[in-house]
């Protein structure tokens, strides 16, 4: 699954960088930005009650908001500088309860295609020294080109 | 795909609210339960710029955090009353940008299993009297017996 | 999740045809086209003991064959006439054993647009005049424009 | 992903292969189980015109089933003795049209849990000495107890 991808915008850090800044929901929840590799992006997430479901864990969504960005943002980093990225659909299994002291979300890319790109994306929550896979996400995400409505 | 499901639980009304309300994450979002009818159940968000994703929209995590629940709880209506319920996995296609003033989701059952129970899920974004379908979710919930460290 | 569909080709129905006899895995299966509707085209499948798995049901996969098409050509219905059309993903949920006499898969679209089509489908098992719920699935399909390694 | 699992059937290639010689799908599309480890099994399938979709790559179901099989029998490697299995749920991408010789089918066990397991499952198609991915699935199957239902 490991595989070495061609980047086509040199300034791929600083774009990954400006549009994770540009995510509100990111600022919200307390995610950071960690690593972006060319397709390899990885996000944490320090646990908060503030995002619990009824066991104390941390919600599913929110476990598949930050894989959903990590696989978004591995993507991005493979595509041209005129790109916006929009996530079609993703699929999210959930190996284990979200408790811990932080989650780590590692997104990559299967295959980068000119307008859809597949990522894989896996979640960990940190107890510690150890780390214990919690979630396990495949992904399309769609590059989009010229549309106006996605310009800020 | 309409079915007429059998209730297990009387109090099921009760019981899904109680829950939902120990879900800190809807707190936090501001999320609403609005209907619970056995193998069905509402929840509503209000747009906010907290929870935006780079050009604006929900971000495709918080509307997959909104549809989760509502299929959740739709399945936790049809559950006996000793059972605590986990997602195992779902799946969510992204149809449309979701902008507008409310994310309206709606949660129901597909199939109804001892231990498994399928359900889908269908987000709209409310715009005045419009509706425009944003996502469509299918997942998986499990219902748990007799795991104490799901006990509150 | 019902809606009416805008046809862009008025031969909708001999292209699906014509599409239909070139799949030799339908014929090798003895599958059969039984409704083209613009966004809903329904196949059936014969039960063979052939096409089963280790308890005699038949293989998931050959479920899933049968609805993939099903899905497909409902897309298929409402695309340009110089479109061709390719799976991009799909999940399918297995709601019971499919043994019985025959395999009826009804596949709709949801979401019809310029590049992917979003379509559920639904896979029932006849048996005299009982029809049950074997599988559900949601997948994307994507138009392809000007390739020619498509062309016959 | 890679992971050591514990096997509490000593016979598990023994069963796993009286399995695959039960489904007489495998049989009937010429497909054949290459490598039995635990948490890890490889089926073949030979290109063949007559599973081939509209463009003459094999269809996405067909490819489908295989890697299904790959991925169940992964999983059933690690089940004990008295247990069935079923698969509940998959989800495949399709990266590229599979034709070549060859398709070949890794399944591999992500978590194995007392009741469900998760497994991915990869396809690659061969030519002469290369190798091309054309799918990728990720799916749960289920171990079965004490259904008479489902013994032969």
């Amino acid at each position: 699954m490991t595989a070495s991808f061609s980047v086509s915008n040199p300034a791929f850090r600083e774009r990954v960088t400006a549009s994770f800044t540009d995510q509100q929901v990111m600022h919200t929840l307390g995610a950071r930005l960690m690593e972006i590799q060319p397709g390899r992006v990885v996000i944490e997430l320090p646990y908060q009650q503030a995002l619990t479901q009824q066991h104390g864990f941390l919600h599913a969504g929110i476990v598949t908001t930050v894989i959903d960005s990590a696989c978004g943002y591995a993507a991005f980093t493979l595509m041209p500088a005129d790109a916006e990225i929009l996530s079609v659909e993703f699929k999210i299994n959930l190996l284990s309860p979200a408790r811990g002291e932080k989650l780590i979300a590692v997104g990559q890319v299967i295959k980068a295609g000119r307008n859809l790109t597949v990522c894989h994306g896996d979640a960990f929550m940190q107890n510690g020294d150890r780390q214990k896979p919690v979630a396990h996400m495949v992904g399309t995400m769609m590059a989009i080109h010229n549309r106006d409505d996605l310009k800020k």
